[in-house]
């Protein structure tokens, strides 16, 4: 598919055809895809849970405003921001650091240098570690749902959820936030979709504040 | 330009061509293009600065850690993700509630469930305040880059700047976070690209802390 209309043609949709299952072999080529997206230092401080089970689904409803959708789509995804993925002895930070040794992006000698600048940008306090986490997961998710489109999917992405219940019913760690759950599927066809919603113009955008 | 192809040939390119310049017509394209990205009860908490003018490029150039795309690209765009665009009597709030009651989206009365929505979900405290401008903004930012490169641009992400004196510099209200700098231009085509940088797979990715 064309970007641009992968661009026009995502839709939040609010039905999902409950019938029409994705096979894991589809989302894994969707993730790969996405998973191309850049980020800070290549840090790409995303992960993802994936919550296909009926039962679990039935229970995140209950915490997603017993949004139907959230039981309707075949699979939730609980999308991770990592505000910790730039510290030293992060199993990524380490990773990341041999593998752009290895391709000539960086030196050994670089190693503190880049420690520092991470500190820099994104230690420094909360507000910069949580942008760090949620700008790059924020970009993540924004392929994820324009790649599902390509391959025919659609999505939902979704803010309406109690993000401390989520979290504890995951068990999810103290250093992720939880920026959004997706859920994926296909539209249900008897079903219709309301026009797409207004955007601001390119000068409704564009500030200038000097 | 096909979808996968675009976010596989979409790289951070480190040289621009200084000679070839961008049309505000074809940035304008770009941006409205990128506007279609969903957002958070579809408030686009997102605005951007152009800087074309060389003094202020330089200027930039030196509180980005004197990178050198930053006077060499054609145009620096400061990406503002806006903190408090789900308050009350925010424009872009009262603009969104009209727009989506005119279309059949809401209606008047709920108004004060909207309010209260926005409220628990983004005014709890500073980090949920900050995920949703970041994490829409990164929306955007992630389609501005795959557009860009639809419509044959090339751009780099930027964090390596001092966040604060960028932000005095361009008189930036407090309610903005500045999430990147983004570049935009052409390559240089007389330098050269290092492949690929190494990315997380699938089974990385994905987790499971149960």
């Amino acid at each position: 598919m064309q970007l641009q209309k992968a661009i026009q043609n995502r839709r939040a949709v609010n039905f999902f055809d409950p019938e029409k299952d994705v096979p894991e072999n589809l989302l894994k080529q969707v993730v790969e895809t996405a998973s191309l997206t850049p980020s800070s230092f290549n840090l790409q401080p995303w992960n993802l849970i994936e919550i296909r089970a009926q039962a679990e689904k039935s229970k995140i409803r209950e915490l997603a405003w017993d949004q139907p959708k959230v039981s309707e789509a075949p699979i939730i995804l609980v999308i991770l921001a990592d505000r910790s993925a730039w510290q030293e002895k992060h199993p990524v930070f380490e990773k990341n650091f041999h593998e752009l040794t290895q391709a000539g992006y960086m030196n050994q000698e670089q190693r503190q240098w880049l420690l520092g600048a991470c500190e820099n940008l994104y230690g420094k306090n909360e507000e910069s570690r949580q942008a760090f986490a949620c700008k790059n997961a924020g970009f993540f998710a924004m392929s994820l749902m324009l790649t599902a489109k390509d391959f025919g999917l659609d999505t939902h992405p979704m803010d309406g959820f109690d993000h401390e219940a989520v979290k504890q019913y995951l068990n999810i760690p103290e250093e992720y936030w939880i920026p959004l759950l997706l859920a994926v599927g296909y539209f249900r066809e008897d079903k219709e979709l309301l026009p797409p919603k207004w955007r601001k113009s390119y000068e409704e955008i564009k500030v200038s504040f000097k």
